[in-house]
């Protein structure tokens, strides 16, 4: 548990922001698959910080050597174990505050239940943790496309701004990841205008699956908004996920929520969506639709009052060091690499992928 | 998995809407612990059907029997299985609609999936399985309540309306399960409204988990968010979940999310509570708080558009049966066993409750 | 853990030998297989005692109920619940003898581990437990046999005395369950030799799996023999168990202990098989042949000396009841349950049986 | 599964013979034990190949480096991943034949299950894989240590020649891992006997736990000796395990085996120890006591017929490369290692060491 994520395709994360290295072991990948360090270089490359005035200026070139699990080019079934050296780490700024709990963060809670805790960065509770699902997430995504299955996820909202179309060439054309350019353009504005005072924005992430065969999920405790739920749920800085219409289906009538079944290419399908995809638990071949909220960045410049658990006394924080005011605009690939992941396991649950080796 | 939930403290259901019996077999629940059909009984009554206007009129005495693990009025610390016999079933209406899909409901995927279902009464997808769950629940409630952790659920919004008070005593006096007297009014009113029109409504559900200690929650997967959130989702009709100030976050700036750290009673505290009660994954010992969105019930009398699986041809249903136009009213039993026996288990993984038996 | 085991097919077991009820939660069998009490009935009467003056005259009908799962004759894909109520339980003779520790019993660990046991016939840990896993083994079995998989295990040894012939009709002909007539005379005569002498035997089973398709298994930490391993092994009374040629190898070499490559009926099989099916972890295609060493029976009517746990004091013991004086005699049906729980297992997670539905 | 092994103390290892590099992520480690590379490093030296005539003369340096979950010499709590490059690897010996299916070796299992494989040095079947185990077995031995639990390998029987004495202080005395001094100078002879004719020998492994408290198992599935056994037959080579007097038992009568229970020190104890300090699957606190048969290794020189699977046509072998005569001399340290996860797995599962951070 704790650091291992998945059932039959599942992978084991390990590292701290400012140690060593970080990686992933990734157990579960059928034999046969052709990957690349470019592949999933890739997918780093879009969550990696230093990219642009909205984000952390960190500068970690996030490079990724595969130590294992790959031979003439292909996955031979065995683990993947991938690893991230860390290079740009500066602990300095943590040094001094290393006894003030910093607020939204998890010092206070690591400090009672371990007893004790890598302060630098934040250490394991840092989100660069993240990357190393990326890294994992990048062969699910690759894995899956043999199949046609496409996760695609995006900027939804920012400070109450609004994305209103769903472009998805846009998506990375700017700075935060949002399918519609004119949302975005508002959304960077309001970004800056938090930066420039010292704080920080929340936002919401959504997540799109298409081509999802029918049939995948459990009926019970594994259905497939439970295991796609903990999945985003388990990311940093999540507080809620929602499928379909979500928190909307509150006000709606059943009249209105159920989507009619109709006949559509010779298949069944539904007229709406608002059921997201997901039926008892079990997908229906419609989109996967699900949306997450991130908080706003707990590490601020402005100054907050906090504890020292040493002392026991009230003090004042500002937290300085390299930090994202937005971290919704670095969410997108974390978010495409844990849907990529649980699908590919449901994939492989349900049949439908071979667990040992792909069938030409 | 699929059937089974939780780590160290886990439950197996099993069962259909229709068949004999549904039932439970709850494991890892230390020795020594004073429990009784009774005390199990009065959980189950709280869920079952058959007590208002408002819910489903079929008649199930949901009578549980304890058949193991229980010596001389105490868990031995081995598997506790309890049964409850299904006696009221009625079958004749499912029979002429058994190869029509019912909008919204399983029917869909349970046929695509296993290729042929049992669709008396839902079969295994029918929300009957959660008594099983609730029956879990009361052992788990009641090992919780020797540590002085308290969890209740309520209803908190329906059709739009919305509770104002948590006043905990009036929960149970009403039909609704909401803690607001003069909210409950109006929501049995809509829920009624919508009942005559053959529709139905949705709404919203809150968990406060009180007393819960700090250190609870597993850092990276595990998160506390992560194990609620999907024991939540787990449950029939929920499509959403969010914790502490939730959606709202995607609102907020950092300086207003962040909950200041304080001194209360000589131990570190939050002043707010937006982050309710989890912070890094792991419990801050402040109150727990999750709210979950219900669905409206799909079951409807109006007519729906649909599809006959058998014929592939369009077909209109109206769905009858006993049903209930607002399941949100008899969620509440079933957060709240399911969050009881999350937070049993992570009391266990986290060493605060002995795994093999209680020490006075 | 504990009272689950398996994987994708996996067995949830309870009760206690003198409670009101055990059975059997299995989930994982594909829906579309057909299945009845009887066939489940037909395996438990293998191991049903009553039978011959050699085993308890405990006279328990072991008349299995299937609560779920199976509707219109066929498994749905969702839980099998099976229970077998208990009927002839005399409890009396263990009243006396409460606070002593039976030695070769888990009274001792029961009451360390638990500070309480339900000490009526051993409670959990009677072999009574084992009729409800032979319960899931018939289903199992039967879906094994869809695929020509036969699992057969027989009594190679009691009290010094081997089997030398492997006549599996001869199996449930005699009272000892041995494949070579002869042979099965002389164990009962030594049983029964014991037996008068208020003593008792123990022996060595023999299982063999034909027509397991190569492919099965881990490579590494769920090797097939760990997995078939940790299954006997959690069988009461096992004290070890081998593969193929096994502790013999300690005395062979290289040349003579690897199996030289075939090919037979145009594929490639072994010469000789002291791997006992298994290469690497992973089933060859050869017959898996495993045997494990079940100990004398614990319970003898012969005086020992032991320890009262109230007093601390030494005590002697004669454990009176209804007892088996050579429990290996009704090992076999579990040995073969348990086998065919962890085959077919792995050929739902070799992707071998289709983890959904059966596929005609 | 698969690559991974344990519950709450669980280690996933990767890496392949000649690939870059091995490694092991170790989840579940409390916080506060001090560890070094070094502590490390000491065990590993110890299985470490090119330490006499009688082991495979590769030169690996097995250089542990710890990449993640110490900060300031101590764990974290967090996952602990550890780092082995590989050095002196020769793949050149395998390209010739890498069609030809190596006797005793899972070169056709992987073929069949995977399609593919990687050759070198037999890919991820090699008993290179264990030295990650070892790494990790260090730290669950640093851990144990501090609860006084010690455990203990070494070289039973090799060739028919049997250790008479347990000295502990010989085992490293020697190259063959022998408690005997006079029996590990004939065992040497053995083995170079059977090398210097081109074949290999097998043996017998016992391994000791002491200061085990009582207690620790669980009741079904998880016995203690289906734990112990399942992590000892996943190993390379292992073809059987057995507990106490083991296979002994079959030939014992109940009066001999059953262990008399007696006072000693104040606490109850056994006065022999048949059972190998585990009854009902629990701990006694008596000491545990197994015993595994490590099969002869399956390279050697000696000419044996075989399959080319790409030709399908019968051809000879002689499987050159740097090789161990006899595996089982190196086996002792690996049997330790799993030993002790298993130990700490079941140490933290029955809650007499903290989860989360050491209490002094």
């Amino acid at each position: 548990m704790s650091n291992t994520f998945g059932a039959l395709f599942r992978i084991t994360t390990w590292g701290e922001s400012h140690g060593k290295a970080i990686g992933v072991v990734l157990d579960g990948c059928p034999a046969g698959l052709k990957i690349s360090e470019e592949d999933v270089q890739q997918e780093l490359d879009k969550r990696a910080p230093g990219q642009s005035e909205i984000v952390s200026p960190r500068k970690e070139s996030d490079k990724v050597e595969i130590l294992s699990g790959i031979f003439e080019g292909k996955t031979t079934g065995m683990p993947i174990s991938m690893i991230i050296y860390n290079k740009d780490a500066d602990s300095s700024k943590y040094e001094k505050i290393k006894h003030l709990l910093r607020p939204g963060h998890a010092d206070f809670t690591y400090q009672v239940k371990y007893g004790f805790r890598d302060y630098r960065g934040g250490g394991r509770s840092s989100a660069r943790e993240t990357a190393a699902r990326v890294a994992a997430g990048a062969v699910a995504k690759k894995l899956l496309s043999r199949f046609n299955i496409i996760i695609t996820a995006y900027v939804k909202e920012i400070a109450g701004i609004k994305a209103n179309k769903a472009d998805y060439k846009e998506i990375y054309k700017n700075n935060v990841r949002c399918p519609d350019k004119n949302a975005a353009r508002k959304m960077e504005q309001a970004i800056l205008k938090a930066k420039n005072e010292g704080d920080s924005v929340g936002g919401v992430c959504e997540v799109v699956a298409l081509n999802v065969p029918a049939g995948l999920g459990k009926p019970i405790y594994n259905k497939l908004e439970a295991d796609l739920g903990t999945a985003i749920l388990g990311i940093n800085a999540v507080k809620g996920v929602e499928f379909g219409a979500g928190f909307g289906l509150a006000k709606m009538k059943g009249s209105v929520s159920n989507d009619e079944f109709i006949i559509k290419n010779n298949k069944i399908a539904t007229k709406t969506n608002n059921h997201g995809g997901i039926l008892g638990g079990i997908s229906t071949g419609m989109p996967i639709v699900m949306r997450a909220v991130v908080k706003p960045a707990s590490s601020i410049l402005k100054k907050q009052k906090t504890i020292n658990y040493r002392t026991m006394k009230q003090e004042t924080i500002s937290v300085e060091g390299r930090h994202d005011p937005a971290t919704i605009v670095r969410f997108p690939p974390i978010a495409e690499a844990m849907t990529a992941i649980v699908i590919a396991d449901h994939m492989i649950m349900a049949g439908k992928i071979s667990p040992d080796k792909l069938i030409k």
